[in-house]
């Protein structure tokens, strides 16, 4: 009898479940559920309207979406019931929801209708900017020694600094929500009946740390008295790591679904992590990079080691029996539109139109033939502050090389390598740290659109890389979460790493560095590391001149 | 009686006759003839085309202008031939030809007609980059002292470089060639049939010095041994200097001219010199600011300073009894121009459009009530190598500060901004020499057209400034100095100085500096300071090790 597991992928604009053979890796069958409520920026439903930052959603869609898709992949494959040995999910993160001790979230409560906290707060939501200043203030003064494991800065994106703006703009909501929890645990008790959190949500976003547990009450108490008790009363569940059952179907749930009652439940993981998993990384010395708007390095390690602004390490994160690494650069993607929405002139723009392409596609059409170092340029991609190695939000962009005769083009280039320059010092801070990185894998939306890029990330990394080709690499890790959930006796897989190294996939094709562009490069390179010394690291604090300058007079 | 005298301002594609009262200054009458020829750049009348960087002019084109323009002037203003009591003359410079011995020019002759290097090499003639280069490298290792006095660098706009180019591809031009002359002491020898040479044009474009001559016949040997004895063959004649009397209207030419026989003619000035004459600096203390394409700092001295990078020092270059100092900044005019033609993005073109503004109105517009510093931004105005005060052309530009919201104006004013610095650091490089620097004066088509610039100019300079309005002033300063070149009793002025004084105008309107953006400004300029020492003065040769890459990849 052919096995199936159903992976679930939980993004930021719809859900994806995905039908895995799960000896042949096949993706059987696949549907999309694109969420009614979108993301909400600008208002929620009841018409009440929302401040700028703000993005939150309704869990209902997320309800509906998982019962959607799974009958639709169901009905598409023909598969049985009993032939769906396990399933596993991913979901954005940390976007989180205060639900009541029977499960139901605080907005769909007829007295919460109108107030926006008692929603999902989703990944990008920013309202808590001024509470993860806060408390990454707190925790410095505290001396708390978890924070060297979150690359010493508070990110308004984890789960903290949103319950913490709940507390101070909404605390009845606070005071009613029986449990604050990542969506990814809430779906897992809506399927499975039990209570748990994922490991990867907790550690990566919630400080939590497998020997030290939560932050103290002290800390907690620190941030806002209501706070002190907040792991008892909010938080605890037993914590689950990547690879170990969840729980099993429940009848109710197996019968919506239409699958078999018992079915087991794989321990969610972050989406950008699952596609670690679905492209077959399961032991150390691979770095997979996420490179989209902002990019995510993420690499297994056995060792706990401290690497400068490393956003995170969790054991049993990613994978089983390793510690989970992730690094990142904080402006990519968003770096290049920038570019393109501000930059690109009239006639370009024309051209692009004409030929009928983008204006990425144009630009990165004028720059074939280009070699290392001929536009002259040299950039610190800045905009939006550096995470990984410096940790330092309050630093900015910089171009220079141009002359009169310095093309669009040119600057592009500058930027995308600048990209490439910070990834280089990622993957060379983890070297220096102890763990090795002997291979590299781009995923993402950006390296399937521009090879061009890859090959500069090549050239500038001096090291060989491969693509994650399938946009489905999260929904395909996710199911190969749902395997390694059912026993070794079903599925013929001993652990979570065994399926992924078998199932996971990625593109044969492999990039090679061109050694004279390598070699320019490597000089190029060490200019970027005076320059990040030099702007980076105290000897000229220009920038933070500039941007105190700037909120001054703002 | 009434006085009167005329000013002949000699510019790249036109000239100009100005008639003037010499008592109050009126602008009796105006006239204006545009070259026929005007610049040849890609072929010469006889179809021969030309390479690119090339820039000639036809001499019958001047004689044509003279005589068209006085003519117009004289009918009218409907002044007596005897009214008319001086006439002077401004030029573009270093703009040189070959003569025969009999004042024809080499390119009228039958058997030159085809020979490009016979006509007029216009000051922006590129065409003996080599030969600057060439000349600069010799000077340097026979350590010539002159070559100080000129900043150090050889510019191929200058006249030996010119020459120099003639001989290496047309040594036929050279050797039948009497004379090679400012176009402008050419007019004045069809003026006057006496032969002279203008100390501004001798010092300031062919390394003339009021006491060591020219350079050496060692050194023009070393250049080419055709060259050893060029200042007895082709360059020697009395210099005079700006104020002096270079000769009297010759019969013929009064009578094609319409004026007396024996009407005086002043010595010639190189036409931005020509400004500060016509503005009435005459005399320590003021700066002129020429704001164009690139810009061209003039100020008059007591003494004879050596100043970092300054472009040249001439004993009565520019006004009689005072050394004349010229500084520049390669790149001002151009870099705004250099944004706007590939850094402004569609929406930004459409908006200008329906508004029907140009692109620099639009940004402008939208930099109404920005303050200092709000931008976040600060660049180097390198785009075109530094002039003043670092003479080094192997530098680029620079701009930091950028993060994603950074807007297009932002980035414009960063520009104009990084140009007002760069006139700050000139600005206190003459005061720290030694020559004071009290009040400034903006001229050129810049500040015409752009009231913020001047105003940024002001704040970051932090000091009044006004503004040559009159589009005339050079041609103004051309009258002053023929008035000079009559004699007091006529005229009523003991020296050009003093008719300078009486005569010459600015306009009454005073840019004050705002005191809040000063404060900031000083601020942000200390910071240009520390970049432009650190990417200036070796700390970090980033600039040229990007260029020497660069150059080898291309």
């Amino acid at each position: 009898m052919a096995k199936y597991a159903i992976g679930l992928d939980y993004g930021t604009l719809s859900v994806r479940a995905l039908m895995v053979d799960i000896h042949t890796g096949e993706e059987v069958a696949t549907s999309v559920y694109e969420y009614p409520h979108g993301v909400m920026e600008t208002r929620i439903p009841s018409g009440k309207k929302l401040p700028s930052g703000w993005a939150l959603q309704d869990p209902q869609d997320y309800m509906d979406g998982l019962i959607t898709t799974v009958r639709n992949v169901m009905k598409q494959s023909n598969i049985l019931p009993e032939e769906v040995i396990g399933i596993g999910l991913d979901f954005t993160s940390s976007t989180i929801l205060p639900v009541k001790a029977d499960k139901t979230p605080l907005c769909f409560l007829p007295e919460f209708k109108d107030e926006p906290h008692a929603y999902v707060k989703l990944w990008k939501h920013h309202g808590g900017e001024e509470e993860a200043l806060q408390i990454d203030q707190i925790a410095k003064e505290r001396g708390e020694k978890w924070i060297s494991l979150y690359g010493g800065k508070v990110s308004s994106e984890w789960m903290m600094p949103k319950i913490l703006e709940t507390i101070h703009h909404a605390p009845e909501v606070y005071k009613e929500a029986d449990r604050i929890m990542e969506a990814m645990d809430w779906i897992i008790w809506e399927l499975t009946g039990e209570e748990s959190r994922s490991a990867c949500g907790a550690g990566y976003k919630a400080f939590y740390h497998h020997e030290m547990g939560y932050p103290s009450k002290d800390f907690f108490k620190a941030l806002d008295p209501m706070m002190e008790n907040i792991v008892e009363e909010k938080l605890d569940a037993p914590i689950k790591g990547i690879g170990e059952t969840a729980g099993y179907l429940t009848d109710s749930m197996a019968r919506v679904l239409g699958l078999l009652p018992g079915t087991p439940v794989g321990t969610a993981i972050i989406d950008a992590h699952s596609s670690l998993v679905g492209s077959g990384i399961s032991k150390p010395g691979t770095m997979m990079i996420i490179v989209g708007t902002s990019s995510c390095h993420m690499i297994l390690s056995e060792a706990e080691e401290g690497i400068p602004g490393v956003a995170g390490i969790v054991k049993d994160g990613i994978m089983p029996g390793y510690f989970g690494y992730e690094a990142g650069q904080c402006c990519v993607g968003d770096h290049f539109a920038w570019f393109t929405d501000n930059c690109v002139p009239v006639s370009y723009e024309a051209e692009a139109k004409e030929k009928g392409i983008s204006i990425h596609q144009l630009l990165t059409e004028k720059l074939s033939g280009y070699k290392a170092g001929q536009s002259g340029l040299i950039a610190l991609d800045w905009f939006n502050g550096v995470r990984s190695p410096l940790m330092d939000f309050n630093l900015n962009g910089l171009i220079m090389g141009m002359n009169l005769l310095t093309k669009p083009e040119e600057i592009y280039l500058s930027l995308i390598e600048a990209t490439a320059y910070g990834t280089r010092m990622i993957v060379e801070s983890f070297e220096e740290a102890g763990v090795p990185v002997d291979s590299i894998v781009l995923s993402g939306g950006i390296p399937l659109k521009n090879k061009m890029l890859i090959q500069v990330y090549t050239d500038i990394c001096n090291r060989e890389i491969k693509i994650c080709g399938s946009s489905n690499a999260s929904a395909m890790g996710a199911a190969i979460l749902g395997i390694a959930a059912a026993s070794e006796q079903t599925t013929g897989y001993k652990t979570a790493n065994e399926a992924a190294e078998k199932l996971g996939r990625i593109n044969d094709e492999v990039y090679t560095p061109n050694p004279e562009n390598a070699a320019v490069y490597d000089k190029l390179y060490a200019e970027y590391k005076t320059l990040h010394e030099y702007f980076g690291k105290g000897a000229n604090d220009v920038m933070k001149r500039l941007n105190a300058i700037r909120d001054m007079q703002k």
